[in-house]
C-alpha cells in the first residue's frame, strides 16, 4: 500500500462545489500493472468540467474545515439537472500526465517499464501516483521528461484526431478557431507538415502574427471589419469545408458555415434553393464561451453541427491506427507536440483562488502545469 | 409545338420580386419523353422558396404592365447576397404535380403510357404542360385521379425519409416536430403500420386531439408547462434519439436535444462530463420559422444537428430501394400517403395577393393546390 495525497471534486446536491485533497492508499501493483510516480499534469481546458463544473468561479473562495483547505464556489441552481450522475460523489480529477514508473507487477510487459517515464490518460491525474496498466500507457522515448511528456494525450491526440476525421469525411482542408491556443500552434505544425490547407481563424491582431511567423499561410482576425470577405477568401482557395471550434458560444460557427457557403457558391447560376451540394460541417470540440450558439441557417440544407469528442473518435479509428497516432505523439512530443507552460503548480496551489483565477481564464497561450509532487 | 402558360419567378438585382405568367412553347416529344397535361400541382412549404424566396410577402401587390399581371414584392437588401445564383433569371417554379400522358415520344416505354395517369417531380410544375421522360414518372394505379396523386413526391417521401433515415443511421425511435401537418400525418401512418416508435410534438391541444384520434401514442404539446417533462417520459419510453424538426428557429431543437439527454441519463452515475455515449441527432428539413435556431449546448458533447434534404437521401440508398419506395407511395396514395387539399386554385388565381396570404401563411392542415389547366 503507497500512502498518497489525491486531488478530488465535489458538487453537492445543492449546489456547492466542494475541491480537495484527500489522503488515500494505493494497492500494490498486481498483473500488468505499473505504480506512477506523476511529476505533470497540465491543467486543460477539457479538466475545469470535472474539477468546477459550471460553478461561478470568479467567486470561489478557500476555506478551512478541521485542517482541512476547501476550495469553494456554487452552481448555479438551473445548471443542476444535468450534473445528477455526478451529485454528492467525491470525483477524481486530472485527465493525464506524466511520471516514472516505481513500481511493476510481475507481468514481464510491466517489469519491463521500471523506470521508464510514461504518460497516461487516466482520469485521476492530480495525485501523487498512479495505477495503470502497462498496455495503456504511452512509453516517453529516452531523454524525455515527465514535464515534456505531461500533455500527450488531450491536446496532440485533438489535433491529430481533427486531422484524420478530416480525411475519413472526405474534406480536403481545416478551419479552426482560437487558433493561436497550445492546440491551435499544434495542429498548424501538424498541417504544415502534412500538407493540409488550414485556415486559422483568431481574435487579436498579435495572434495573425504569432502564426504567420509560425509559418500559417491562412490567418484570419475575426475582430476585423473585413473578416467575412477575408474568411471567404481563405475558404475559396482552401476548399476547406470542415471546422473545428473551440469557443461553442455566439455566432462564430454560423459565420464560417455562411463563408464556406458562399465560397462554395462562387460562380453558381440557378435557382440554387437549398444551396450548394457540397456538406459544410462545423463540430464544437471546445466551449470556451458559454454563451449559446446561434444558427441562423443562412446557407442551404447541406451543412451539419455537432459535437467532437476525442474518446468515440479513437474508437472510430481504431486500435492499430490510434497507436500508429500515439506513436508519432512520443517521437514527436518535443518538436510538433511541444507545450509550453506557463507556471508549474502544487496541487495545494491549484486551490488558491488567485490561481485558479490566473489558469481559469484559460487565456491563449497560457497554461498551467501542476506537479502533484512538488 | 404545344402552347402553354406557365408560372415564373424572377428576383431582380435590386431586390425586386416578380412572379407571373408566361406564354411559352413545349416542343414535341422525342425518344422516351411524355407531353403530360398537368390538372394538380400542389403548393408545398418547399415550393416558397423558388416562388418568393425571402420577399416580405405580407407587402405583396398585383401590378398591370402592358397587360400582363405579375405579383410583386421587395427582397430585404441584406437577403440577396445568398441569392447571387438566381438574380435577374425567369425561374420555373412547382416541385411536383400529376396528370394525364397526352402525347409521348417513339420509344415503345413511352408509348406504353398514353392515356395514363402520372405523378412527376420536375420543378416546373406550375405549367399547363411538363415534358418528361417515361423512366422518371411514377405510373399511378388505374383508378387514381390527378388530384389524388399531386403530392406523391415531396411529403411521402420525405416521410418515408425518416423512417430510412432512422435505420441507416441506427436509431430505434422519432420525434417530429409540427406534427399535425400534413407530413406529419402521414409520418404517423407510416410509423404506425410500420411499428415504428414516433414522439409527435405540436404547438396547439387540439392538434393534441387531432393526432390522438389518428391512433398517435405519444403527443407532446410545447405550450404546456408540462412540456419538458413530457417529452423527456416519452423519450424515455421510446428511446427516439432522432429528430426531425420543420421549424427551424428558436429553441424546440435544443430543447428536444436537452430531453434527450435527460432521458438518456437517466440512472447513470459518475463524472459524465461530456453527457451519454449515445448520439442524439436532429435535422432541420424546413424553416417555417426564419429566426435563428438556438442551442445553448447543455446536452453533453455526442449530438448533432444539420439541414435533411430529400434529394441526397434518395442518391445514398440507391435507385433501387427509391423505386421500392415510389411503388409503396402509388399503392397507398389513397390511403397513408393521402393529402387533404382546402382549395383547388387556378396559375391565375395564385397571383392574388389576398390568396397569395392564404397559402404563405402555412397554417397547419391547410394545403392549397393549383390545377394549371383549370
Amino acid at each position: 500500500m503507497l500512502k498518497m495525497k489525491q486531488l478530488k471534486s465535489k458538487i453537492t446536491k445543492d449546489g456547492g462545489l466542494e475541491v480537495y485533497l484527500v489522503e488515500t492508499e494505493l494497492p500494490d501493483p498486481a498483473g500488468n500493472r505499473l505504480i506512477v510516480r506523476m511529476e505533470a499534469a497540465p491543467i486543460n481546458p477539457s479538466d475545469m468540467g470535472p474539477l468546477f463544473g459550471p460553478a461561478n468561479m470568479a467567486e470561489a473562495r478557500l476555506e478551512s474545515e478541521s485542517g482541512k483547505s476547501i476550495l469553494k464556489a456554487t452552481v448555479p441552481a438551473e445548471r443542476l439537472a444535468v450534473l445528477a450522475p455526478r451529485l454528492d460523489q467525491e470525483m477524481p480529477v486530472g485527465n493525464e500526465g506524466a511520471g516514472v514508473v516505481i513500481d511493476a507487477g510481475p507481468d514481464p510487459s510491466a517489469q519491463a517499464l521500471m523506470g521508464r517515464t510514461v504518460a497516461i490518460l487516466n482520469g485521476r491525474a492530480y495525485a501523487q501516483y498512479a495505477s495503470v496498466p502497462a498496455d495503456k500507457c504511452l512509453v516517453l522515448n529516452e531523454g524525455t521528461t515527465p514535464k515534456q511528456g505531461a500533455a500527450c494525450f488531450v491536446n496532440p491526440l485533438t489535433a491529430l484526431g481533427m486531422v484524420e476525421t478530416m480525411k475519413h469525411e472526405n474534406h480536403t482542408g481545416l478551419v479552426h478557431t482560437a487558433a493561436a491556443s497550445n492546440l491551435g500552434q499544434m495542429l498548424n505544425r501538424i498541417c504544415i507538415a502534412d500538407g493540409v490547407p488550414l485556415v486559422n481563424v483568431v481574435r487579436k491582431q498579435e495572434h495573425v502574427q504569432l502564426l504567420r511567423d509560425l509559418g500559417a499561410k491562412y490567418v484570419c482576425d475575426s475582430s476585423l471589419e473585413s473578416f467575412p470577405a477575408d474568411l471567404e477568401d481563405a475558404l475559396a482557395e482552401t476548399g476547406a469545408t470542415l471546422a473545428f471550434d473551440a469557443i461553442g458560444g455566439g455566432r462564430m460557427v454560423n459565420d464560417i458555415l455562411y463563408s464556406m457557403e458562399r465560397a462554395l457558391s462562387r460562380g453558381a447560376s440557378g435557382l440554387n434553393t437549398y444551396g450548394s451540394s457540397s456538406l459544410k460541417q462545423a463540430y464544437f470540440y471546445g466551449g470556451l464561451e458559454q454563451s449559446p450558439a446561434i444558427l441562423n441557417r443562412n446557407y442551404g440544407m447541406m451543412w451539419a453541427v455537432g459535437g467532437w469528442l476525442l474518446t468515440p473518435f479513437l474508437k472510430r479509428i481504431g486500435k492499430e491506427r490510434e497507436a500508429e497516432l500515439r506513436q508519432r505523439v512520443a517521437d514527436e512530443i518535443t518538436t510538433t507536440f511541444e507545450s509550453k507552460f506557463t507556471k508549474e503548480i502544487s496541487m495545494e496551489e491549484a486551490l488558491s483562488p488567485e490561481i485558479v483565477q490566473q489558469y481559469f481564464a484559460k487565456k491563449t497561450g497560457e497554461k498551467y502545469l501542476i506537479n502533484p509532487n512538488k
